[in-house]
């Protein structure tokens, strides 16, 4: 299997929604992805912590990425499912990374969980979600 | 209870992640939350339809405003979980409704759950999420 | 579409699973399956309340039958998901009732949702899981 | 802190849900706690393998019991949420292993996951809980 590489893919989530929100793919390997995200303001909540829906959004594409990389070529996936546990806020201007990592590889669906923590390393968020993988 | 009117809750929004996305709301009653989304380019994931994680955020803007009108004065809320089922897409330039309705309003936590439709009733996602009550 | 009778179905739950905990099907429809479960001391947790994952078993059964009903012939389902929020208890030697309506029916999944109810109509639990249909 | 043993705790678990489906606590330290199943007859779903809802009942257990373990006294807890991933089956007549570690325990909610392997280590499920701590 060759990979792409981080930059080939941001350029594929630079005009969607990853690209609005700011995420930067930093690692790209079969069981892995890890991205960033700046907590811009207009990314947060009251209060100046980081949406709840951003760390969805934030999640859902790297689970997507982590999928389309292993996916035989010509099938294409969808989300199924998406469950979110919140554990911590993260401030406006502060940077939060994503660490995506897959429980389960297989031909018709794959399980990617996502780890988003803090600057401190304080865990924010835990999303686990399910991909169909279609002809 | 005296609800604020959906103007005066879209002007909180505007600054933050609803505003960027360009959520409207609609409807605001104490068990309901009605509001519309575009689906703009940048709010798509490849091949043209909604990212799953616009749903996920449009929803749980919903789900936090459906509480806070429902809150006590000097009380705030947090999302402490989200699940959703992703059902069908929505193509870009359509519209897509959000219908969040109260499951459980309680004193420690709320329940609310969005059900997403396309411009033709088509049901495309339904998001489920409790809302902690806290001092 | 002939439907089995809740008795035929029952039969093939009564050495399983559903067998064990007392699951009982009221109601068999296309859309919407009915059952009832006594909360007998041996499906409780502490405190003489009906355990949390009496709940998801018993909505769990539920799905299941919907979507055997509605599948093809000769295909077979696996849930691949299942959100639970819970929101009330149930006290011991009551009858709970599960309605599971179907929010979606379609060849590769089918999503169902599983309002758990006490005897006063109060509600307890709502389950939404995902089936997978597989040839 | 002091923990309990396995076999108290076991001892308490007997006469109810936990019991009836035969979960075996092996394990109980403050962030991780390991139970075993025997794949009964009576907890599979049709094709002889194990019930949806026993891998949901089962983490369940282990959750509640790693979240009491970790309480102050005289509060007590209850799950607001749990997600399932199924990822394979269980064949009967074999025993599955939960291993159930906190994501976080915090004074208002604790995060536990458990993750259920068969007999040769394969990945059955992947449970993901919310405990509320109440007074």
């Amino acid at each position: 299997m060759t990979l792409p590489s981080p930059r080939a893919v941001q350029q594929i989530l630079d005009p969607l929604f990853p690209g609005l929100m700011g995420v930067r793919l930093v690692t790209l390997e079969p069981e892995r992805v890890v991205a960033e995200l700046v907590v811009r303001p207009d990314l947060c909540t009251a209060g100046g912590i980081l949406h709840g829906g951003a760390y969805m959004a934030f999640a859902d594409t790297l689970g997507a990425v982590g999928t389309v990389i292993n996916m035989p070529q010509g099938k294409r996936t969808t989300t199924t499912d998406s469950s979110t546990k919140f554990i911590g806020g993260a401030r406006v201007d502060t940077t939060v990374t994503g660490e995506c990592v897959a429980l389960h590889r297989g031909r018709t669906t794959m399980v990617w969980q996502t780890t988003i923590r803090s600057d401190e390393g304080k865990l924010c968020a835990v999303v686990t979600q399910t991909q169909l993988i279609l002809d």
